[in-house]
């Protein structure tokens, strides 16, 4: 009995579309935990979402799955047909190296992980998070052992978040940030006593705040017919699926930054998702193509964007008028360089521009070693603390703003961190080429206008989905490979101007 | 290669966990769909809980379960372990008659259903609503030849929500009832012009409604660490899976009753499924046994409880406290007598004990005629409308408040009906029975203490799940089947006195 290839094509996307729709039922109990569900459905949650883990495995692995690919054609990304078969290959081999066994624990391990995390981070006590971690070790390093590398086992997990990255190619781009930054972070801390962002604090009523953010993300262009925001513990953004790309929050009733600019970073993850081809939806190629390239958007919008003077010439007198209280005497040049002041800091997600990538240097080491088990889970804190004085000359005074800060070991994200630093340099990337194709944008950004900077990037990035591999996709947009001169350039020229720094 | 008895249960209960586990998704997927979902995810939250009610069947109808079934003994419910096979089996059973494709293309419509039948009843636009009733019918009947019955068509759909009951069951049971209540209506209507419930309109701030259902709800024993309370145009209990049973509400400004006994009701619901024993958990004995039992809890704590002269003597100071400008000058046998008027109405939910049983008996008539194919979709409003000035002496003024008032046959839900009126005779059963054996339970409910009554029913009834049928369970704490004497002697004595009809 011969298979019209039309006919292989329709049941290869019937299974896409049930894997797809299995992914999507996981984000929507993903979102009810972390938002709205009752303590006491903790374990029967990670029970769910284990099974659910365990379907969607079994779908991908399913020999007809391997059938239906190989009789599909051929894996092209310049046919759009031909990217989902290469994608849905890709995910169909890297899910056949697992076990079902070892992703239904893992699932189970992180989804216990999680609140016990939240907890052991409210109490600053990393006893109640240890074990759920040293349960949690084993399992990761099994998953890259499983998925196997070429040159080094970090390279296996790295892979599953930014196709293509390895530890070789990070430590190189580590390298050139270090050599531009620490000098730039010297500069500026013999420059002045880092005060300039004490402005920040003070009392910000929390549903003005939440109505500003709504205000901020309406005018990038979030899509709240298809989305909405909640409060969270950890801020996120998720896709439930199609149509349903939602934000998270978290507010500080005396300090501005972490929800304003915490919305402007989880609406550029969500432009991303939301502008992806309609199309596309339920296959493979539904979502952000890398977390490299998603968090290019988020800081896009959370750094060149809302950390800019042509934003803020619009925005600010709208803030100033929301908050009279707090920023009455508050100039707008005063206010810019309070947002932009660089000073090292504890908190990762609270960094200003120049340290964070430090922050990620850390994390990259540190869970390099816990995978390699040349650190123990025992020793973590105080191996934090020791890479905390070197790099940025502080010393955490307990876990919580230490080895606790981050959900991302919890819920089993190894090899996650490094895409951060990826998604700041290819930001810059991104922006300088969009500008120099749009010359308007800066100028529309001035009247609170962001058409132009968002449909460059749904033409050029979002609406290929993941179509395209980070590496193609930023050769198609720039025509040149990740590159960290265009970030060093924007940082030199920025914080020199607002540090004095070419006296 | 020989499997023992123990290496059966445990595949067995493996597999029966897994089912459990993508039905409690869908159940999240629900409740999200209900309560926060951006309305731009209907159609692709469709196709998510399609695919789980599919992948939940498949399951189930596997020849593995079968086998497994097979081997795994004796379906005695005397035995736990007997209930559960006995249990699966029929789920098994039922399941295996149904095709996957029927399973997914009714949750399909019904999920798409839903939400044009929100909007419709909003617009009081049955149009909107017509083309999907269109759809679902032939499939409902199609459900119905599928699952098989032996004297009528409706019986096969009446069994999926009350194991046991019949067409022909449910008519003397209604008669017996007619008998009973019409002289009751026709004595209270010549008896006083209906007035007495007007002062349950006025204004009824929203944030106060809130926090006094709760109390309400925390009082009669509902366990908030496992549950919570959402806002939703039709409100329900659900079933989220393991320790997560949460309930939702309306609130109107206007009138203090839908959301005061909403939640009164709904907790009910909750109760029973919040006290089953908790060794059945992801089991298909982890829930209540029946749609008819379910609702005897709903109706028992709504009216036994709720709409009684102990439980008010107690809160009533504190719901005029609450609300000193709209009670401040209603004494507390007015109160009483306003929650307990009868009078005919138009809403089903907002109807009086009395009353509400005719509008049980107009909607199984009515899907009836509909799924016999007497009636047609298109004639389904004026034969509405006709049987209401028949049982009621009323004519809807437009379908809003007419054919469209309720959610079940968007839901697919043909034949939950009458489990409504099975509730009502089956609260008094038992709450006569949990009062002979516990003599101190009014007088309990009178100082707000309702730990006795519940504690009576959670031994009797709530810890059993679905291990006895509902016939077997009646029986087991009643020592009598189902009864209409009970019901009708209890509206009698209650509305004779409050009427002054013995005169």
């Amino acid at each position: 009995m011969t298979e019209t290839r039309e006919v292989v094509l329709k049941r290869l996307n019937k299974r896409l579309a049930a894997i797809s729709d299995v992914g999507s039922a996981n984000s929507v109990l993903f979102w009810d935990q972390q938002t709205y569900m009752p303590k006491g459905a903790i374990v029967g949650r990670a029970e769910q979402m284990a099974t659910l883990s365990r379907l969607a495995h079994e779908m991908l692995v399913d020999s007809e799955t391997d059938r239906l690919l190989d009789a599909a054609g051929d894996p092209d990304p310049e046919i759009v047909e031909g990217a989902l078969i290469r994608r849905a290959r890709r995910d169909h081999e890297k899910a056949t190296r697992l076990p079902s066994r070892l992703v239904e624990e893992l699932s189970r391990a992180t989804a216990l992980a999680e609140p016990a995390w939240a907890e052991a981070r409210a109490n600053s006590d990393w006893s109640r998070f240890a074990p759920h971690l040293e349960k949690i070790m084993p399992l990761q390093r099994e998953v890259a052992e499983s998925l196997g590398y070429e040159d080094h086992v970090y390279d296996a997990l790295l892979d599953g978040y930014e196709p293509g990255a390895t530890k070789a190619r990070l430590e190189v781009m580590f390298d050139e940030l270090k050599a531009g930054i620490v000098p730039m972070i010297r500069a500026i801390s013999s420059e002045n006593g880092g005060d300039r962002a004490a402005l920040l604090h003070g009392e910000f009523d929390e549903a003005t705040q939440e109505r500003f953010g709504e205000e901020v993300a309406t005018s990038f262009g979030y899509d709240w017919e298809h989305g909405r925001q909640d409060r969270v513990v950890h801020p996120f953004c998720l896709n439930l699926g199609p149509g349903d790309v939602r934000i998270t929050t978290r507010f500080d009733p005396d300090w501005l930054s972490p929800a304003l600019f915490g919305t402007m970073h989880e609406t550029g993850h969500a432009l991303y998702e939301q502008g992806v081809d309609p199309s596309y939806a339920r296959t493979p190629l539904a979502n952000g193509t890398s977390m490299g390239v998603h968090e290019s958007q988020s800081r896009l919008w959370e750094n060149l964007a809302g950390h800019s003077r042509p934003f803020w010439s619009c925005f600010y007198p709208r803030l100033r008028s929301a908050f009279p209280e707090a920023l009455g005497g508050v100039e707008s040049e005063e206010f810019y360089s309070a947002i932009n002041a660089v000073s090292p800091s504890m908190i990762r997600v609270e960094a200003d521009e120049v340290t964070y990538n430090l922050h990620i240097v850390l994390r990259f080491e540190l869970e390099v070693a816990l995978l390699e088990g040349s650190l123990s889970v025992a020793d973590l804190p105080d191996a934090w603390n020791a890479k905390m004085e070197e790099y940025l000359g502080l010393t955490p005074k307990n876990d919580a703003e230490g080895a606790l800060q981050d959900v991302h070991w919890a819920a089993g994200l190894f090899g996650y961190f490094p895409t951060y630093a990826i998604g700041n340099v290819l930001s810059v990337q991104l922006f300088d080429e969009a500008v120099k194709n749009q010359p308007g944008i800066p100028d529309a950004m001035r009247s609170g206008e962001f058409s132009a900077l968002l449909g460059w990037l749904r033409e050029n990035v979002h609406r290929h989905g993941a179509r395209y591999y980070p590496d193609e996709l930023v050769r198609r947009v720039t025509g040149r490979p990740l590159e960290t001169g265009p970030y060093l350039r924007y940082l030199n020229d920025k914080y020199g101007e607002l540090y004095d720094l070419t006296r």
